[in-house]
């Protein structure tokens, strides 16, 4: 068994020690430093990049963007005081509704 | 240690079997039938919901609807045929970047 | 000369007449009473759309897509208090600006 | 009556001619010489600050983003080879159908 997605949890970690530090010293720290408003109009950004990647069937770019985009995803978690590991209750919560929702045919993540 | 991000590895091996299964029997199944431009609409859409609730500062929305764009990012890698240890590993690669990149103050991810 | 860009201003008189409306007669006055949130979540919707359509390179989409974009562009400006002759003239504003900009090669209208 | 939208049949002149400008000369000519997708991402761009703006209750910010929004969607359109005319008719054949449609109280425009 790899890793998995524990680099996203490890990531988190890493974002989170950025904050507070000295804007000059990283562009994460310079992110956190511009505010809420600024963090989330990077994600928007990336995720319409995402979208032109899809639609332009480049592989490659939507692989690399959707590194981007967790990337700011990460950011806004730490800016929002948001941990992963309440990110995946949440997703594991829905999987199980969803694992009865789907014998009603109704759920959304099933 | 917890099983921290390994819900996504799980989560895409669910979405993954969901291809090709009938429409009629789950949102998933729909969704990869209805094709690529629709599946980075979604994509995309939820990405709007996350950047709508990270400026309304409303804490809850931001976990529910990230839960909601990590689900359809990960709805399209499936139907890209990206898996998530493709992108996990570009974001190991660029957190060894970055550990270079900070030292000269430059790098995005830092 | 044509009609020109008047259907915008028409349109827009049309959808303040919807406002306060039973939400049951039409759909702009529904949108209008869902909040303006979801004025802006739909605004946020086309937007992609627009932008998959100009991707797709799918020129009758694009118009199409426009067109949407527009109206919802409107309803905002309804739920917002701001009438089209403000964003004219703020168009007109730049306009002039870009025309000494430009000289400097700096105009970001230009 | 004033001039209503007309500034943006005016504004699409201007940016036509710019097309095949020097990229030097202005911030448009760049823009075009990027290509569909470069404009693409800067129309969802435009579209994300709006959707925050508009959240963030600013009326000022919704003004002027506006104003981006539409300069963006018309360098779409002269891309593209859309003339502003072509919009104008979708929205009348929209407007036309919507008198009937609401009487049904369908339409989405009305």
């Amino acid at each position: 068994m790899t890793e998995d997605g524990r680099i996203l949890d490890r990531l988190f970690a890493t974002l989170s020690a950025r904050r507070g530090a000295d804007p000059a010293s990283s562009y994460t720290a310079r992110l956190l430093a511009a505010g809420s408003e600024r963090v989330a109009q990077k994600l928007g950004e990336e995720a319409i990049e995402t979208v032109i990647a899809a639609v332009s069937c480049d592989r490659e770019a939507v692989l690399a963007e959707s590194a981007d985009l967790l990337y700011h995803l990460l950011v806004l978690w730490t800016e929002r005081g948001i941990s992963p590991a309440e990110v995946w209750a949440e997703l594991k919560r829905r999987e199980g509704v969803s694992g009865v929702a789907e014998k009603a045919g109704r759920g959304k993540q099933s």
